[in-house]
Formats: C-alpha cells, structure tokens, sequence
C-alpha cells in the first residue's frame, strides 16, 4: 500500500503508455518489499523540466526511451562509460540530487542470452541495424566474448555517423568492427555463414507485419549451431524466428534483453536483485495471454 | 494495479512523509475505479520547479500544505477567488498545463460540521487562532451562515498582516469580523457566551500536549448549545474537546475536515464523489488504531 514515504520511479518516452515497465518494476518492488512505485510519463518536450523533477520529487530512478535517450546527456551530472560510448542513456540513477546516466540496454541483451544458456567466447556476431538497439548490443559485444562484428546498415543520412560511432566503440572495446550496406547480400551471406550469433537489431518484423529483415535466400546460408536472436519481443515469435527455427538454429525473441536491461536497471537503484522468473511469466501473460 | 495509464496526483511539503493523504486518495481511487496513484513528496525548496513538474510530467492534481500554501500562488496560471481571498492554495487542478489553484480548507472544514449535522444561520463564530486554518475558515464562514466573527490572535509580529487580511475578508464576504488579543480574557469570554461555534484553529492540544488553548475558566461561560470543534484531529479527543465535551457541549475534532477538504479537491480534479465513510474508518484505524 502506498503511503506518505512510498518512493516515485518513472518511464520518461513518447509513446509511453503502453509499456511495460510499470508491470515489471511494481511487480519487483512487491516481492522486494520495497516501499516504492514506478510509473510511465508520457511528454514530447520539456525533458530538462522533467530532469529536474527528478531531483525536486526525489524520483529513486528514471528510465528513459525514445526520444530522450540521447537528449538526456547534456542534463545529467555524470554519464557511465557505456552509455558516453554509445551516446544514449536508458537509466538514470539519483544520487542525492547527483544524476548518473547508465546505459543497460546491451549488457540486458547478452544477459538475456546467457540466461538461457547461450554464452560465447572468441564470437563473431552479425547484427542487423544500428539504431539505439544495435549500437548498445556492438557495444557491450566484447565484454560478452565477441572479437568479430559484422554490422548491416541500411545506406542512409545517418550511415556516416554510424560509421564514425562504430570506429569510436571499436577502438574502446578492441573488437573489430566491419560496417556493411545492408542491400549488399554476398557480404551478407559471407557474415552469417561464420557467425556464433545472429541479431535483428531493426524493428522489422514487429507487430502484424510478416517482413523479414533480410532475405530468405540469405537466411538459408546459415549453419544450424548459430544463435539467432530478435530484438522484437511481440509477436511472441516473429516470421524471423519462425524461419530461422525452421532453419534448425537455436532462437530467442526480445523478452529476455527487455526484462534484464529493467534488472540490471534495478541492481543500480536498490542493489537489489529483480525476481526473473515472476516478472517473465506476468509480462508473457500480459504480452501473449499465456 | 498500476500500468502505462496511471496518472500521478501527489502532495507537495514538508514535512510530508507522515500525510494520511495518500492513503485518503488512493482508497477513492480504488472505490472510484479510477486508474490514478497519490503520493507525498517531500521537499523544501525548488517549489518552482516541483510546479513546472506538474505540467511535464502531468500530474492530475496536486495538494500543498506548509510551506508551500502561500509561495506557489505566483506560480499558478489562475487562482480561484477563495484562495486568492486568504493567499493560500492547498490545491491544484491541471487543466492540460493550465495549473489553478483553490483552497477547500475552508469549506471542507464546514462541510466536516454539516456532515455530522451541524449547519448554520446568521450565526456568530468565536475562533482562536487566525493562522492558515483559521483563515481559510474565517474566509468561508459567510457562505456556511456566520454573520460575525470574533478572532483571537496572538499579539505578535503577523498581527498587522492579519487585520489586513481580516479586514479583506469581512469586505468581500459582507460579514463582521472582530480581531482581538488573544490574552483579552474579558472579550474572549463575551465573545464565547454569544458564540454559536468556537473553534480552536491553533495547534494547541496537538500529540501528547495537555495545553488549553484558552483558560479553563473562560471556557466555563460557554453556553451547552456552544457546538464546539478543534482543526487538531490527534489525539481524537484533545483536552479542550475534552474539556467542552464535559461542559455539556457538542464537540467535534478535526478529521472530518481533513477528509472534507481531500473530497472538494478530489471533486475538482474528477468530478466524483470521495467516500467519506469508507476513508474515514480507514484513516481512523490509522491514527487512532480502531
């Protein structure tokens, strides 16, 4: 029950109201017996307002998505090495007024794999896209075993900031980072022919559309032992799983990287540890009406 | 259960964390069916930016108490007549970032009397005490059926400031209002004899205090029609109800005020109706654990 000590936590995005963060966080909080409630804000503009409403209601925590993630930087007291790298922030941890920006998203993504058993060492990763995703998974790629990344990017207005990004975390990380037109299917083919682990890092597939992010032809290249992974968590299994089940490749949706990037969220605001098991069967039930 | 949709209302002072507010509001919530949360925040300063909040992030409403009620005034869009009379705002309605301030203490403090039956016409008030409760009550005294008021106040340094304000009150609600020393036993006693309600609306009597807030002796002339009422509602019964209670006088304190005042804001913000006896039951358990 919420009383006159109970502690705010808050989603700063737009769109916002249908996250699932809330379930997530409260359900925590619950089991933890943590006198404290997270809720969704959903505003288009005014973040620095919104910022320093962190500090005058004593929010415990924020996390942010789009369209703040890189907007935030600037209005932070101190930003983590991961998140500078990556120039996006998707947790805010206050302390005492002291704003630190984290970026989790990355490190939430191999703990998903390695949850379900799926580690690496010495890897080789293709991925697919390079948007706030993307960026935050090549960036935590080599802490999760990753020598070798192969990046596939559409050719657009934001294909040379990307690049310059890429060398930046390259050089970080000590990985070697090959960026690739995405249309280029040979070059394509070639990555995942001698990749560990497979990611769709785009938005394709998602919801009701049956798009595949790459082509099937391609797809059919790969050896059975790679892990394919989507960053799409609904449908449960999109037309990209589907086929690269059918392929005989283990897969994994998007779930697991959403609750470990809200976990590892968690550990910094309390230390405490978010119960995974609970908050995956609430969230499926809510997401496929298991 | 909170989600995405959840929207905040909150309380604003400090001390705060000791409110039974969140507990008032989040019952008529649930009651209400209404997917919104209350909590308390407790700061003491950043007023400004603790309001610019309020339109970021959205709030529904919001409560002030000390030592807000007279600082945020600049910082509303608009400020309704009743509180501009006293200068103090204990809520706020957000009309899509158009922020209005109002002060129910006043009528809530009525309402709390005619609740359980007590009503008023070209009545005489006796009040001890003009500080934010008892102006507020002085303010709404003409629309609750006084035609006079007798005030008792402390001669100190505020006593100026309060001829003035009283001065403005009896102006624009067309009543009399007479300021006197508190210490002027003779008036206080003729006061008393005429009066229809004496209200205490110091703090005396408040927790474990065993302190009068008028001398015995004078309250002894009081007539047993006298309703008398305390804004003081912990411990349920102070020594002055005690006291009048013993004198043969109705006596009542200051917990249907407080909830009164919660249902006018929470009027304002949804247009619905507080159950006043479920929150009342709930805050007594809470204060006085029945």
């Amino acid at each position: 029950m919420i009383d006159g000590k109970t502690q705010l936590f808050g989603f700063f995005a737009h769109p916002a109201q249908h996250s699932l963060s809330p379930l997530m966080y409260n359900i925590t909080f619950a089991q933890q017996g943590l006198n404290a409630t997270y809720l969704a804000f959903d505003f288009k503009t005014d973040l620095a307002a919104a910022v320093a409403s962190i500090r005058t209601l004593n929010f415990g925590g924020v996390n942010l998505s789009m369209p703040f993630k890189a907007q935030v930087l600037p209005l932070l007291d101190e930003v983590a090495p991961e998140a500078s790298l990556i120039g996006a922030v998707n947790t805010i941890v206050n302390q005492n007024g002291h704003l630190v920006g984290h970026s989790t998203d990355g490190a939430g993504f191999f703990a998903g794999l390695a949850q379900q058993d799926q580690q690496f060492k010495q890897a080789h990763l293709t991925i697919l896209g390079a948007g706030g995703a993307g960026l935050a998974i090549i960036a935590a790629a080599a802490h999760a075993g990753f020598t070798t990344v192969d990046v596939f990017k559409r050719q657009n207005s934001t294909y040379a900031t990307v690049a310059a990004k890429l060398a930046k975390i390259a050089a970080a990380t000590q990985i070697a980072i090959n960026l690739h037109d995405y249309s280029a299917n040979a070059e394509l083919t070639a990555a995942i022919q001698q990749s560990d682990l497979l990611v769709n890092a785009t938005n394709i597939g998602m919801g009701t559309s049956q798009e595949l992010p790459l082509p099937l032809a391609v797809l059919k290249q790969i050896a059975t032992r790679t892990v394919v992974s989507d960053v799409v968590y609904f449908p449960q299994e999109t037309v990209f799983l589907k086929a690269a089940r059918r392929l005989g490749c283990p897969t994994y949706n998007g779930l697991p990287m959403l609750i470990q990037q809200g976990a590892l969220a968690f550990k910094l605001w309390t230390d405490a540890e978010m119960p995974i098991d609970q908050v995956t069967q609430a969230l499926e039930q809510q997401l496929y009406q298991k």
